[in-house]
């Protein structure tokens, strides 16, 4: 079956014969050229992939009077993901931590990058329609703007979802901004893939408010219809956070909030059997705290029950043969007796996305040339060793090396493509941690600069405008420059310093409407 | 593995040794009884099946001071129906019309009634812990409080779900409430169970919206990266409604709505090849409203480009051959060729829930007699044929005959059990609709007449509060006692009647909340 694939043209692109190539694919594609519309002004068109903190970031903040904005994501929306821990124990309603891309005004074309030809400026996309990401079970991670097709590590594949590859198009850029993100890291640990939740999406957030409230309600049954034993009902309802950096820590307060808060009263004969546990493979949790506020997270933890596991490392989490759905997790310093669990969270670690690594394996021609053909010699993306990112310049842009050479010999900047966010790592800056804060900042400052056209102005600088992780029972730790807080300040702030960042209008006002109608009658807690 | 099931006996259950018999099933149970709590007074124990707008409301307005209430529902909360057709189309947010059951503070087994022993006065549960309703494919319509285990019907079976048979466990009784509602009749209609969407639990509403924002998104790409052709764009956009009663015409006035005040916006090209249409095999649609309002909602309608194609049937829906996901709608009166839409929504007709078949099946003793073996002769529930409902008194008693004679003769009250909602007809009110008001009513009634002790008072009389239906653009028509109205007043009636009717606080405070928010922001259109 012949199809026709219209290829979007950039502005800039030079018309050359060889954007006109077929496609090797079964199904044999033809291109033509969509013309503008006539009433359109020549505005320069700049493709951002990714819809995280950083895509989004440069979607919202870029001039449309100035730029043609086509955002390519397979997520219709952008997570506020500081909030996603409250979705998953129902403080705040899911829709109220996401934003449509759509409602920025851009163009929206929801699926994965696939490949790009830096040498004559176009993505190619595989479409997305049907499918929720969201809906897609357990295991597979990639939440971010970019899949990789063919993976190495066998992990990284998509084993649950059955998934037959989309169709395929083409998109042409003026100006790219690459803003993938990084995927889950689980360091190929046994059974962490099929059976952890991890909490990075919205989807995830469901899964596990899902999975809570069911185990509550399996272990309400009259009495023990089920046959479980004191024993297997301590077991279901001991919830297991892998990572104590802030997503495992808020996360495992807001549960001890719905816990003692809510399900406490609905099921009062259970809480008995409830017990948290956060695992974590160094000395102490929250490292980017400083001592006394990490130590203050750590009592207020153990005066609410939550215990904290430090210097521990999971070796596997495998099912229960019993059947009723008890996870078992096997931990290094604890010998051979397994711990059991109902729910296992994964926060810890991240990894390239392996879109990623892909670019960097490609040697390309930089644009320009004879009839779009490139010029110079052949060049690759430059990368970090270390983190794995694509090394930009000071204003964002990506670096690239002479593909024969030795790298880092005669590195130089590849026109028009920007990395921004988990996968890009500033050259001279290297060491920035893979926060929404630093996505937000070169978003901003990528963005702004692009408006102003003066990129080669002042090298991006990231500012740590501090950090503020919820622990539990009202009460906060806020780290900035010189003004550290605790307690209730701290949730104050807390609170209200997440009604001021990238939230649309509407979600400003629901948000605080979400909080008083659950200060109010407590948490949602229907199952649906 | 043996397992223990713990039988809950009730108050006035003869202690008899045939309560304690041995399942018969592959794993072998043993029985033994809870005792009550000291300082619990003795109250006696209402069980009731289901939580539709019959058993919530029995569950809500029986006083647990004088009774102890249990629910048995497969669902954990409550929907307000009347509003899902809002919350289809991100009027407003889907927890907005739950209320959980747990909150009315009566205990609550999740799962399905399989089957009641009258004689000894308790029900078989079968457990849905671990089973999201919601989650279930589209086809599987039973939703409301029962499960009935062997259907005659194989349309009735689950049939895209593969679920094994839940634990089963005991609940007596000393009061039985049946409220267990009806299914979706689809009339064996060739794919309507596979291919239609039914409009009936919040799960139908999610799946619709996913599906309306998907149809959108696949006909957004790049021009046709799918091959699309206009005809199949038209196609896809099709949205056809089966069914010209409240709920299909409200769902109908809600999509054009979305379409034309927020997808428009966000897709703008589209909308010229969007259509809805509801069929109906009647004369005339909301046959319940005289004919000057039903010609309102007619001309609304048809100004609004919504087609209304009245007498006709349906007498197949398939799939189309080419893998775009568009459904062929065979219409009898049209003759073979055959209508393209995206989205089915089935909102027909009503059939008894299988359960309701069963317990008419049932000979049985009425409790009492020597040891609890039951006295008198074998009765049978007394069905009125029209309905295929069970039979009940005034008071809401279901009645039985004697199974030995003809049906109705020598017909007496089963003592202790109740019938409220779509599957009970009452004697002496045949031909009351099945709708939330009657149900709604029926079980204020019996409730109260639980709460005062003083049930053969006053019989049943069902008060016609009047009907409202929207019907788009902020217009709507209510059919009351010598009170008619149409259009914006008519629209302020129906937005005000909803906030008092059998909801909680919460949900009175969150309702106006998400329509204020919907007004000032647009409809909410992540897909997730």
């Amino acid at each position: 079956m012949a199809r026709t694939t219209i290829l979007q043209r950039p502005l800039s692109s030079r018309c050359g014969a060889n954007l006109f190539t077929r496609s090797t694919s079964a199904s044999s594609r033809t291109f033509s050229v969509v013309s503008r519309p006539q009433d359109e002004p020549k505005k320069e068109r700049v493709v951002i992939l990714g819809s995280g903190w950083a895509g989004y970031g440069v979607a919202r903040t870029l001039d449309p009077k100035k730029y043609e904005r086509i955002v390519v994501s397979p997520r219709s929306y952008f997570v506020f993901t500081p909030l996603l821990a409250s979705t998953a124990v129902g403080t705040l309603e899911f829709r109220a931590v996401l934003e449509p891309i759509r409602r920025l005004g851009v163009k929206f074309h929801q699926g994965w990058a696939d490949d790009i030809d830096f040498t004559n400026k176009t993505i190619r996309v595989e479409a997305n329609a049907s499918d929720e990401m969201s809906d897609r079970p357990v295991t597979p991670p990639p939440v971010l703007g970019i899949k990789g097709s063919s993976l190495a590590e066998p992990s990284l594949q998509l084993p649950s979802r059955r998934r037959e590859k989309g169709e395929m198009f083409e998109v042409g850029y003026d100006k790219l901004v690459v803003a993938v993100g990084a995927y889950s890291q689980t360091f190929g640990i046994e059974g962490v893939r099929k059976h952890a939740h991890f909490l990075r999406d919205i989807g995830d957030a469901r899964r596990i408010r899902l999975r809570v409230l069911s185990l509550f309600e399996q272990c309400s049954y009259p009495d023990s219809e089920t046959g479980l034993s004191e024993k297997d009902k301590s077991d279901l309802l001991h919830f297991a956070i892998v990572g104590g950096g802030p997503t495992g820590i808020e996360f495992a307060a807001e549960l001890h909030d719905l816990i003692h808060e809510d399900l406490k009263k609905m099921y009062p004969d259970l809480v008995k059997y409830v017990s948290i546990t956060v695992y974590d493979v160094a000395k102490k949790i929250l490292p980017m705290f400083d001592q006394a506020l990490a130590r203050y997270a750590m009592d207020t933890f153990a005066r609410q029950g939550i215990k904290v596991e430090t210097e521990k490392h999971l070796d596997r989490i495998r099912e229960d043969e019993s059947g009723n759905g008890t996870l078992r997790i096997k931990v290094r310093e604890l010998g051979d007796e397994e711990k059991g669990a109902g729910l296992v969270v994964w926060s810890t670690g991240l990894m390239q996305n392996p879109m990623v690594e892909k670019l960097k394996g490609k040697r390309f021609k930089i644009p320009g040339g004879p009839a779009g053909t490139g010029r110079g010699p052949l060049v690759r993306l430059l990368g970090e060793s270390r983190t794995g990112g694509i090394v930009t310049d000071g204003n964002m842009r990506a670096k690239a090396y002479n593909g024969g050479s030795e790298k880092g010999d005669s590195s130089m900047v590849l026109p028009d493509v920007f990395v921004v966010g988990d996968c890009a790592t500033v050259e001279d800056q290297k060491g920035l941690p893979n926060t929404a804060q630093v996505a937000s900042q070169q978003a901003n400052y990528l963005a702004q600069g692009l408006n102003k056209g003066a990129l080669l102005g002042k090298p991006f600088k990231f500012r740590n405008l501090g950090t503020l992780t919820y622990v539990g029972g009202w009460k906060a730790i806020h780290q900035g420059e010189g003004n550290d807080l605790r307690g209730w300040a701290a949730w104050v702030v807390w609170r209200t310093a997440y009604l001021t960042k990238s939230m649309s209008v509407r979600n400003k006002l629901m948000v605080p409407v979400h909080w008083l109608v659950t200060w109010l009658f407590g948490r949602d807690i229907s199952r649906f």
